[in-house]
């Protein structure tokens, strides 16, 4: 057998996951077979199983890949402090994780929350896929949390209330971001930052 | 053929309805099959195939349902002039909906969120129920934009923002509860409530 480079080796994983990460987007895990992904990547089982023992060890992967790029965003943007506020913190977050994996972009529409929503489908009924997303989610927690105490010491915002809870809320509103995107097609980052921006000239108390 | 009353037809497609939604909100669309519906609410096929005429009739019942939920849901606490503020108003939504169809509910924990991931993965690729979906999301963004200008002109939050765009995030905050829930177990709706107060707390140019 003839030896091959790791750029090589490299190349032809991100190839079979590029393509299976636009089948799973568009169709979901279930009705995509192993035979549909050869096709998609146009090579041979021989070539594709090299890789990957099947369809549950690509979505893992692909899980994996996703959640990656969620952390380092996250990671990249609130390395200063105190950070930003929260609407230009979820612009940032969401505006780079959007951008990534534009290999998963058909006809200059990103297929990401489209798979993101198959992701989530597919945790409620598979413990592995649950226990990476829980390990993530509760990573995410802590960094926003950071950021929301950062707030809270910098008097920017009022301290009687658990930093978790404003997590979990930031958390939520870039989530269902992602899932109006999948559901009902591209809306401009700037949408949500403009609505925390309205939120936040709210008297508490009104 | 016997006679049977209108009562009895409605709670036969009750508990058909009941039980197909248990099993989709656990195993997702696909991998439930209609024996394993039948198997599930103890009815013979000739039973469940006089209200429905398959699995994608079935699905489409459903999701009608829970949206005609959500929807009578902000109906019901949209009705007052000026609306409560965001905090308070989405904790009324949210309560209600998930107190809803409590037949959804497994051992005390419940379904419903898990149900809607399996949804809105299967609004990805079905056309059908995207239409419907863009229906009711249209519906509720128009809810939601009366409230936020009664919240503008009563001088409540800055009016120099679109008031859809506020709709949008408010309605994104909603969602990604909702997966939370599904994703990572149930959270109290006032943690969302806290998150939203704490939010409306920030100075918008800080």
């Amino acid at each position: 057998m003839a030896r091959v480079s790791q750029e090589h080796l490299d190349a032809r994983r991100r190839q079979i996951l590029d393509g299976a990460a636009r089948l799973f987007a568009r169709n979901g895990f279930h009705a995509t077979s192993m035979q549909d992904v050869l096709k998609e990547v146009d090579l041979s089982a021989g070539a594709v199983y090299r890789y990957f023992s099947g369809k549950d060890e690509l979505i893992a992967a692909i899980v994996k890949e996703v959640l990656g790029e969620i952390r380092a965003a996250f990671a990249d943007v609130t390395r200063q402090s105190p950070p930003p506020p929260p609407d230009l913190l979820v612009g940032l977050v969401l505006g780079r994780t959007l951008r990534v994996w534009s290999s998963l972009n058909v006809a200059g529409e990103p297929l990401f929350p489209q798979l993101i929503m198959q992701v989530w489908a597919e945790t409620v009924r598979n413990e592995e896929l649950a226990a990476v997303l829980t390990e993530v989610y509760t990573e995410l927690r802590e960094s926003w949390v950071l950021a929301v105490e950062a707030y809270q010491d910098a008097g920017m915002m009022r301290s009687d209330i658990p930093a978790d809870h404003v997590a979990r809320t930031m958390i939520a509103t870039v989530q269902g971001f992602v899932a109006q995107q999948a559901l009902f097609g591209g809306v401009p980052v700037e949408v949500l930052q403009d609505g925390l921006r309205a939120l936040m000239s709210m008297p508490a108390d009104a």
